[in-house]
């Protein structure tokens, strides 16, 4: 364990490294005050983690013992926490024998356990102690530390929630009480984090999906299967069609291959015993073994295959929204994060070794592009990562240095030139090239990899690809794997926390609703709504016998983008008065000029 | 068999038992011929068939035996057809015992095998002598009939093809020849449906499909499985965005639900013990069993079902292109008519029993626009089938006798008040109610059913769909399942053959072709080309170096609508040189004018 955490906070800076000693000193000050506020409870462990920390308990340790801990106690907690801090006891480090370990943890089965495992990978037994040891009012624990120097270093924490967990995070183990919490080095990076923290939880796409009506899930239709409901498959349907259009205009061809296929496909093309674990059992038709497809690669590759090809169709960029499906176990489905089937804006770009360059370029192109349409900035929420080979690993990465030194030098000329902002990561590449992922920032801030486009020089191989060259010999080309949005299914979960709900005109389920304050104004609100269904705007009548006042509210929370208001001088004069959803008053407009401005915003795709 | 046959034919018209006779009769003279040309051939059976007949026989009947026919024997076999027929054998039924017939055919072990079954199930044996019994240059035949009098009834017949078939249709058995073939009253009538055979022939969407680059298969991939090529995935796009779009603007709402759900999914519906044997093994996730789904009426349900509704919010419109999974053996897969997995365009209209007229009127209008888009005339192309329960049947039907007198009132009402052609048949229906069925004529000119609106009472029970009415109670509505285009692949493969490959423009994968007649025009031709893409037409530039005819011979080959050719004189008069396929010169064009010209053709979706 130790010598994991060293390697793990090796990684870290300096300053990463002194946050997370703060943490943890944090969370043996949150042990310290369960141990004097409920003695009866057993502390079993508590990290630090990369956003802070947590501390794990059981809380019925025996028949007769059952302590309840909610967030209701975390101001008694928090207090005693305070309590402790200001004491500024001192963090003292000590190595003991197994034997005085056992001693001093002689009541606690979990720390015992703990004991044993060191023992039996022959490290040292360290204990840190709050306060001078052995004395009253100072607490022991096994730990690896590192800690700050005292107590009193933490200047900022917070508890956060309560949860269940199992020891170890086995189910077969007992479920222990689980409190997060965090620690800064100051109020006001603490305050910042918690109001990230509170907009997340606003902007949770599970939350607004079903406050919006986006999506549901049905226990008898199965777990990480979502529904597109009416709302959010309009969404979802816009931003496929958008994926479509850009790609077929960037000179993609789309095509469409079934969801199912021949075991025989996955042999073929390698992947079979690689993915094996993530795929589906098979199906068996007419003693035939398919399978439910965890990637469109082979298909696409059979396509290409259907008739010999020239050196004229290169660069052939086959593209297809593909329906793919991995495993995922039960307990880590997450709304439309983690799902048990998705759809992909995939697409190989088979080339010549010469077009590589350009190709991938185009590739990083659209996806800037796309990226651009959600509001993101190059450098502040995305950077490039070149995710390289390792040379001497020839288990991990299919041998062939020349092609290896080719392909890296590609996609690094790319970047270069495109004065991309990047950085270089060994032995972060794929099987069968390197590639450039996209690194984004989550909802917390932190870097993931949103999506990747690959380099493959080994598919080509193992499909046999070719075409015909100018001197009509056969030539392999290479391929390129890459998406343009990733899967549709995150992409939607992703714009549903930036936009926290309130989509840009273009993806808006709903784009405008009419108001009429009265049935007078009936007959116009329906002239009005004509008209802009015609104009292909997504528009909603609200004639409802409800105050004006109650529908512009609800429109607000419905997070629709236009409001158009028609009273009695409205009808007279031939005028709508508009109103943009967040209060913005556009004043009166007249009918065709409103339809132009949606036209242009939504032509714009502005945000 | 007899009896089988006896039901067959008291289903048919006088007209079509005497053809049927005939054509029976005809393959005696086929049996005849064979026997006479090639001793050797063991006969096995043949029947007449609603086209015409055919005749299976075992050419390889022991080790040293092997007569190889194929089509190249035709004119030899049909020559001594034509000189029975001019023999005007009289046809003569007799009954004979068990014990004669095992007899007469003592050295054919296919007929021995007939006589055995006869006998066990107590029938009488018929034989049928071509000639007088017994005599010279007859022959005899284990056959129920019935038969023309004379072989010099047959005015007109023909051999069509040989194909492999097993005995008994089952592959265990012996592979047979067999010959098909066809028979007439008349050489007219047997002239016009050769021309349509071979109309038919041409127009197979298997065959174009390849032509065209529209799909294609791959053995890795499996049987049954298109995989769209650009071309055919691009028409597909066409279509489908055609569909959601105008069911949108019919006030459908579109959602997007999972291909898998749990088998208990099937269970409640009352789907499973129905559908099992059409449905894919399960799959077991987490100790779950998951189904490829072969219908969307549940999951439609569920999205109803997530959360309480108002009357306010009927009638609701489901609607989906949902990918549907049902079993067909590999035998009976067909190209794009018999697959294992289609996409279908599925509604589910849940509404008030008293907006059931309308919502149904509502469906018929949008098939019938579909329909006339595709050029098909009520009456013609089409009638509808009002297809009716059976109150005595419980088994088959919904114990429901109000219910069923109800629904199957509004259907006729549909029908009348619109004055559709449309006739009723008893016994048709849905277990779950009764159904418009949409009867159309297929390539071959026989009346099949293209799609079907069905009534449904019983599903609302089994799903406890309800709604909340004006006085605040719990209701039950109904449901109204339905299709507007019925499968995407069916469809195509229909639009393929109806239009021989040459789509209509707004559904043609390439809309136009620029043609520069040499490398002078290649910056007007770029131009132009240009252009037209940004007005969103589909568009390629043939810049290659091969002659003008060639590259419009090519054009026309690949039914592309408009070709623009551009020589010395269209790019001094800035101005377009336009064909359209099939030889139909257009004269000289504006582009804007070219532009509008296209973009109100595609509008209209002219044929």
């Amino acid at each position: 364990m130790s010598q994991k955490l060293d390697e793990a906070l090796s990684h870290k800076s300096v300053d990463e490294q002194q946050l997370w000693a703060l943490r943890h000193t944090t969370e043996h000050v949150l042990h310290q005050a369960i141990k004097e506020l409920y003695p009866e409870i057993q502390l079993a462990m508590g990290p630090a983690t990369e956003d802070g920390f947590y501390c794990d308990f059981d809380s019925t340790p025996s028949p007769e013992v059952k302590v309840v801990i909610s967030e209701a106690n975390f101001p008694k907690i928090e207090k005693r926490m305070r309590e402790i801090i200001n004491r500024n006891l001192p963090m003292i480090r000590q190595e003991v024998s197994v034997d005085e370990a056992r001693k001093l943890f002689a009541n606690n089965p979990y720390k015992l356990e703990w004991v044993d495992e060191i023992e039996q990978r022959g490290e040292k037994v360290t204990i840190y102690w709050t306060g001078q040891p052995g004395e009253k009012g100072s607490m022991v624990d096994l730990c690896g530390g590192p800690h700050a120097d005292s107590t009193g270093a933490i200047k900022a924490f917070k508890l956060l929630s309560v949860a269940g967990a199992y020891w170890h995070g086995d189910e077969k183990n007992k479920m222990l009480t689980r409190i997060y919490g965090t620690a800064f080095n100051s109020q006001e990076e603490l305050d910042a984090y918690l109001a990230q923290l509170e907009k997340a939880r606003q902007n949770d796409h599970r939350k607004l999906g079903a406050e919006l009506g986006l999506f549901t899930f049905s226990d008898l239709v199965g777990k990480g299967l979502p529904l597109w409901t009416p709302k959010g498959a309009t969404v979802r349907r816009e931003l496929e069609r958008f994926v479509v259009d850009e790609e077929l205009a960037r000179g993609y061809l789309h095509v469409n291959t079934p969801d199912i296929a021949l075991l025989d496909l996955y042999r073929t093309s390698g992947h079979y015993p690689y993915y094996k674990d993530t795929m589906y059992a098979p199906i068996t038709i007419d003693d035939e073994e398919f399978m439910l497809r965890p990637m469109t690669c082979p298909h696409h590759f059979e396509i290409y295959k259907s008739q010999p090809r020239s050196y004229k169709e290169l660069p052939m960029r086959l593209a297809e929204l593909a329906q793919l499906y991995r495993y995922e176990k039960s307990g880590e489905l997450t709304g439309l994060m983690r799902v048990r089937t998705f759809c992909l804006a995939d697409a190989h770009i088979i080339a010549r070794k010469s077009q590589a360059v350009e190709e991938i370029n185009g590739v990083i192109d659209l996806i800037e592009y796309v990226l651009k349409l959600w509001g993101l900035q190059p450098g502040e929420d995305y950077r490039f990562r070149l995710s390289l080979g390792n040379r001497q690993d020839d288990k991990k990465y299919y041998k062939d240095d020349a092609a290896w030194d080719f392909a890296e030098n590609v996609l690094r000329q790319v970047l270069q030139q495109r004065g991309s902002m990047y950085f270089e990561a060994e032995d972060e590449a794929a099987f069968y090239g390197p590639k450039i992922d996209v690194q984004m920032k989550n909802v917390h801030g932190k870097e993931e990899t949103a999506f990747t486009v690959q380099y493959d020089f080994v598919m080509p191989k193992r499909f046999q690809l070719s075409y015909i060259n100018e001197e009509g010999k056969e030539e392999e080309p290479i391929v390129v794997h890459r998406s343009s949005i990733g899967a549709v299914e995150r992409t939607m979960a992703f714009l549903i926390e930036k936009f926290g709900g309130a989509f840009p005109l273009w993806l808006a389920p709903v784009q405008a609703v009419v108001i009429p304050i009265s049935e007078d104004q009936h007959q116009y609100a329906a002239e009005v709504s004509t008209a802009l269904r015609q104009a292909k705007i997504r528009v909603e009548n609200w004639n409802e016998a409800e105050s004006m006042q109650k529908r512009i509210r609800r429109a607000e929370k419905e997070k629709v983008p236009y409001m158009i208001i028609l009273g009695k001088q409205e009808v007279e004069d031939k005028m709508l008065s508009v109103r943009h959803r967040g209060n913005q008053d556009l004043g009166l407009l007249q009918l065709q000029n409103f339809i132009e401005k949606l036209g242009q915003e939504i032509e714009d795709k502005a945000l």
